[in-house]
């Protein structure tokens, strides 16, 4: 079986390296010569755009999927007109869009927090009289690890915020100081059925993802699944989904969801019984689903900017790397490790070890009890 | 980092397997157009002594090991002497060799089945009077899975054993109707330091492994690691390391080693902290090594000739799939699956599925107890 996936970053090439024991092939497209995955499989080398392309690729795969949101839908569109697609060209409009995404959030009672629609200049102070401030203006579209966002806290801000998002189609969301994040990976099979990893609880930095603990027992996992079902299924969902949280208190406020295997879900690999990402290539492919129980305890840490030497992470016990082959630039994921004990303790004694090593400035780690606020 | 490895089989594809999130690349030596591991690396197609293409293979990789250990020890000497090769050009010499091997079992107080050098026709008679009968004749060199050998159970047996073997260079070995057969996974780091994996008990049909089963805290285990320790010390041995024993009661006869991953340790992928493949490469590059606790219990089924349909094996619960993209062809290893549980009642449950999947062929498996003696 051959797999197409769009995009041939580190989750296409993490894809591919679950499915090659699978007896998978795959072919990536994607603009970039240097695409990290490009090495595991055939390359197809263009635009998301290029339609003769996505012809091609289709008519070389079996089943195709993608590895990220921002595509246009109008790709997947073409693409599932010739091949089977999953997850399918509707999520991925809903996913891609952050008003869409938070007015279905809306639709199925799943609390998210308070936005509004901001269209023109004019919509913004009509927008913060609904909402409220601190609140957080966003693209709707093609933004990322925090990328496309402007902090509003007070009237003076709105020029500057207005501007910083040039003019974009957005959405005002209200800043909320949530005491953590979590976020849910589950995976829908061909036939419906769902299974759920366990939650992880996420700290970021700048916007992006630092790093990840695996909370098996977490006592906010049931409610956290009710909501993504209910996503799920409305959607039809097949593949892995990822759904950000924020919890305040004993509830749950939805931040975005993500069409996808995820940053977050990295610790899957070593942490659980079946990965996210052979669990994804098995539900694209309609083949039962792995468990996603647990394997003690797990916890993933970013390498952004810079790669630790590889000896010294791996003397850390129950240490896991992972690099991506690519080339550092500041601010890139480059790699990332997966830290696995048999306890909490031995997990978070290693965890300070790899943090350090992650961050080449010395920086306060609290990943004991996590109440770090940020722009999400 | 750029490892070299001298074969592109399935050893080969799963050392690319763990090495690629190390952040390693491979070239691969091997004459077969379709060498499986090729597509994880560069190939340099040709054979295991053509000098030139060693030394081109030196020239581009930091390190260089090798898969198996029927290639000519001529080739790793040459190799040793351009570039860094683990283990070293003595330990494939005895390797190769079953008469040396033996020997040095001997020469460590390590025991062993009787045996005695066959080199002549003539010897044949001297050696069954020294060892006695039943005893099986085998290739000093080349051998493997049962390839190479004569079993001996009367004097009317001998020509014909002779004659099966061509008159190669041959060791007499006394049959050893065995309670079992366990093999030990050892790792030997660059500093000398070694770890060892929980015993696997494996079964064989046909000369040919058919299944193993991780046995932690197997009553034998300090005595096999006794055994494997003054081996690889003694060789100053480097990478990974398999002994087979067979258990007579509660004495272990030391039957062969291998200086390279094996078969009976696949199960340490998902079954171990850190597997085998990644352990042999953070061994020969002199990175420290990483735990090899067993995760839970685990066993390991080969797909000999025939590939049971992916679906099918992965319907059941705590499989992990490797098929290793070799064209079918009777008598071949195609693929193995690993079952892990969180108990030996699971384990067991899980592995009369997958046996029945694996043998088209419905037979009687008796891995509980497992008492098959076997040519070994």
């Amino acid at each position: 079986m051959i797999v197409g996936i769009v995009g041939g970053g580190q989750l296409a090439r993490m894809l591919a390296l679950a499915g090659c024991p699978l007896g998978l092939k795959f072919i990536f497209l994607d603009p970039d010569p240097e695409a990290c995955a490009a090495p595991l499989g055939q390359h197809l080398r263009g635009r998301y755009d290029d339609w003769a392309l996505l012809a091609r690729l289709a008519r070389e795969v079996d089943v195709a999927t993608y590895e990220f949101e921002n595509v246009p839908e109008e790709s997947i569109g073409v693409l599932s007109e010739l091949v089977a697609v999953h997850p399918n060209a509707n999520v991925l409009a809903v996913a891609r869009d952050r008003l869409r995404e938070k007015a279905l959030f809306r639709e199925l009672a799943v609390p998210t927090p308070r936005f509004a629609a901001v269209h023109t200049r004019a919509d913004l102070e009509r927008a913060v009289a609904k909402i409220g401030l601190p609140a957080v203006l966003k693209k709707r579209t093609l933004g990322y690890d925090g990328k496309g966002q402007a902090v509003l806290r007070s009237a003076g801000d709105f020029d500057a915020g207005w501007a910083r998002l040039g003019g974009a189609r957005s959405i005002l969301e209200r800043f909320v100081p949530f005491d953590r994040e979590v976020s849910l990976i589950a995976v829908r099979g061909g036939n419906g059925e769902i299974l759920f990893y366990p939650l992880a609880e996420n700290t970021h930095r700048d916007g992006v993802l630092r790093f990840s603990v695996s909370r098996p027992g977490d006592p906010m996992q049931a409610l956290a699944e009710d909501y993504a079902r209910r996503l799920l299924d409305t959607l039809d969902y097949v593949g892995v989904f990822a759904l950000e949280l924020f919890q305040v208190g004993e509830t749950l406020l939805a931040n975005e969801m993500a069409p996808r295997v995820h940053n977050s879900g990295h610790w899957t690999i070593e942490g659980a019984e079946t990965s996210q990402f052979e669990n994804h290539l098995r539900a694209v492919l309609g083949w039962p689903l792995g468990p996603t129980t647990a394997r003690g305890y797990a916890a993933m840490v970013n390498f952004i900017g810079v790669e630790p030497d590889a000896a010294q992470v791996l003397a850390i016990p129950g240490v896991h790397l992972h690099a991506y082959g690519k080339a550092a630039r500041q601010g890139r994921k480059l790699g990332h490790a997966t830290l696995r004990a048999e306890n909490a303790r031995a997990l978070h004694a290693g965890l300070d070890r790899l943090l350090a090593l992650a961050s080449p400035v010395k920086e306060a780690h609290d990943h004991r009890d996590s109440t770090e606020s940020r722009v999400a």
